[in-house]
């Protein structure tokens, strides 16, 4: 190359980089496509995850907290080289364009649009048929995992049919009720939500103990770690809250992890010989992104992220397991960077530190400091649960904020007003708490990967996995 | 299946659905891997379209534009069938994590990661080769195609190398002076930013005339569509506007569109029997976005689109053409739903018809207002402007905000009061008048295609096309 004017510029030439693609995410993707090709096998388990809210700026603030910032480029995370495309949510709702999370399951389970709040069912109130119905159908093994209740949208949508996410008692039902060749349809239910199976604990459609009666038909019934951890029964009811879980970081010793709950799920699913299907659900990113917090949304991201490596490795090692991953939408309009005014010189930012230094969701810190009611421990409170090197930063209007709303004994404000520290300081933007209408990633390891690939929509999910349960019956 | 319980449920069954992928996005993408087995051809050319912002909110905010309402599934846009993937774009700047267009171009075209603002050089200040000068170096045709100034930030960085995006003029003697081969390296340029070549439209840094130089080296200089069409010349350089171009729904007839430069510059570039490479930007989707105008970000999807499809029948034609497609950056935090209090049951909507009740952008709208001046015009001016079917439904207290902002001459609010009308209407939401962290589409078609699968970095990009031009220079 010869410049027409003698300018001061020394090209560098790219040659040493393009002989050898390295330190970027294309050489991961290249060893996964030769890995892929030796990979011929039947399909004898099929596992289903799905991160509730996971849209692609989730996946990225994960990434960006997982980041080792000593390095020039990004660590990749577990789910970054599984990315095989994305996935449309929209809703068939005579209302609503953007989806709910009963509807987006509904479409991954049965392969139908239809409206916010169904459980699959059409828009007509006909059920339809599951994939893991099919698969129960056919002889294998059930499983569904949630840190939500059990009987809450994305998990009912797999093992109930409902005309509204609302009727968990009834949805609590189905699964106890609704029988398939004679049988349970769900072997392994973990999760939340024992108000919704025993009376006791808030069960309001009638008196029926719906946990005692899947103990007389052979079931477990286990309510902390310690109990699901000592069992090893091949059909187990596992209700660890009376409604959903608390969040990773919230969680004491007595709460099993994602990862805890799926790997045992797996353990019990693989001992049937007809293989199985299981769903997974990352709950409460979701739940977090309604609320606008993103130190809880990070949280769960990292459990989901937890289990999803622990499908990964079971199917690496079994080399029969389709492992697909994806979301049912977005949820909360989170950004990575925002309140920016300059066109092209603002400050681009996303921070991981303010959010790193919470040890606790801001829900936590406010539920204490709501009980406590006394302004002047706010203080002490906060540095409990937030670590100085951030901590330290909080400007002196913020910290008044949080004092301002215990003084109002107004729980939601004192979350509000924690939740806005960590966002401003974060850079993180929301706009809304509720949910976003952009396509979701979708993951995807094993034989038959491929068949998900592009972009699909999600009802594609399971006229997939029909189509590929039917193909390995034969 | 038989229930233990009498429920008056009839399962619908999925087989129907199961036999047959129909109606949905997967279909399309089975049809696309089969056309994809035939194509073992060389690459002789490659068209890199850039979508300047165009995030995953952007490519679905388009989707639900184009859609079919009278259809249960969304019809897919141009560029669905060909999603292989999704690319990083973060910088490796000192002190912003979020990347701008000069460090994401300078990403896509010399495979470096580098600090904002920088065009073709790293962070101690080295130029780096970009693809278009490599492919100059193996006598290919080159073109650079943009909707801003041609010596903007994205098309910079694939012909210049500046320490700042600032230096525009600069950069104009970039593209004059530095030979590659005793020959210019941009043999077509299309776009804006006479400012930066002619002095007497605005170039300040010399008296230099560059567009005389051009001509004088054999190039044609055309300043409007009908030049631009009556040219035949393998050379050109094209200049429709001092500055950006103006959008789409704002152009007059002395416009070229996207398109028609990406056509004539293609028709062109193919001349040369050594193949082509060319760089096409819809460069002001971004420049909506940061103005938080949907209807904005709306015209330029669709002038992008329809540029893309121009390139993608290029190349089903030639069968030796490789065409990537990508965003560098997601921006403004644009997300389809806002503004929801309610966890479960809100108004989860995008809708899309507000939006296309305008003609004209909120910015061509309120610069006539305020070169009006007059409030009692405002409701005649807008109704010119907005279609009935909507401006029917906006509020009496909305129209007295634009008329306020007309009474103050404060044009940036008049924009902002009848952005603020449509947005609400159509429960668009943003974040940030900046950019945005979540990774991005990435689209591909042609040869080799396969390589830009999975989860690749914004680095990536250049990595692999210097690989498949030296393959391909064999």
């Amino acid at each position: 190359m010869v410049f027409k004017r003698s300018i001061t510029k020394k090209l560098v030439t790219a040659a040493v980089l393009s002989t050898v693609v390295v330190g970027s995410f294309a050489g991961l993707n290249q060893d996964e496509a030769k890995a892929e090709k030796e990979s011929t096998a039947k399909i004898k388990n099929v596992i289903f995850l799905i991160g509730d809210g996971m849209g692609p700026s989730t996946v990225a603030a994960h990434r960006y907290m997982k980041n080792d910032s000593s390095t020039k480029m990004m660590e990749p995370t577990e789910f970054d080289k599984y990315l095989v495309g994305m996935q449309t949510t929209y809703p068939d709702d005579p209302a609503q364009k953007i989806t709910d999370s009963a509807s987006a399951a509904t479409a991954m389970a049965s392969g139908i649009k239809t409206y916010n709040n169904a459980i699959g069912m059409d828009n007509e109130k006909n059920p339809y048929e599951t994939v893991l119905e099919r698969a129960k159908e056919y002889g294998k093994a059930t499983g569904l995992v949630a840190t939500s209740e059990i009987t809450h949208a994305t998990p009912a949508s797999y093992g109930a049919h409902d005309e509204s996410r609302r009727n968990m008692d009834a949805i609590a039902d189905d699964y106890y009720y609704e029988l398939i060749n004679g049988e349970h349809k769900v072997d392994i239910m973990l999760g939340g939500g024992s108000k919704n199976f025993v009376p006791a604990d808030g069960r309001k459609k009638d008196t029926t103990n719906l946990a005692e009666k899947f103990v007389e038909d052979g079931y477990s019934f286990v309510t902390n770690k310690e109990e699901l951890m000592n069992d090893k029964n091949g059909q187990v009811l596992g209700l660890f809250a009376k409604g959903g879980l608390p969040k990773m970081i919230d969680r004491d010793d007595s709460i099993p992890s994602l990862e805890e709950m799926t790997t045992t799920a797996i353990e019990r699913l693989n001992q049937d010989e007809d293989g199985f299907f299981l769903m997974v659900e990352g709950s409460q990113i979701d739940w977090a992104e309604h609320d606008n917090d993103v130190v809880g949304t990070m949280s769960e991201m990292e459990d989901f992220e937890r289990a999803f490596k622990a499908a990964i490795d079971f199917a690496k090692n079994d080399g029969e397991t389709l492992v697909v991953t994806t979301a049912d939408h977005a949820t909360g309009g989170l950004t990575l960077g925002a309140n920016t005014k300059a066109k092209t010189s603002g400050d681009y930012n996303f921070l991981v530190n303010p959010i790193k230094a919470f040890n606790k969701t801001p829900d936590y810190i406010a539920a204490e400091l709501y009980a406590s009611g006394a302004s002047a421990e706010v203080e002490s409170v906060m540095k409990k649960y937030i670590d100085n090197s951030f901590y330290s930063q909080i400007k002196p209007e913020e910290i008044q904020a949080v004092k301002d709303a215990v003084v109002a004994k107004n729980g939601t404000a004192i979350d509000n007003a924690i939740e806005a520290i960590v966002n401003d300081h974060s850079v993180t933007g929301w706009t809304t708490g509720g949910h976003t209408g952009e396509e979701v990633p979708v993951y995807a390891f094993g034989p038959e990967k491929s068949r998900f690939k592009g972009l699909i929509d999600n009802t594609d999910q399971a006229k997939i996995i029909f189509q590929l349960l039917e193909e390995n019956n034969k």
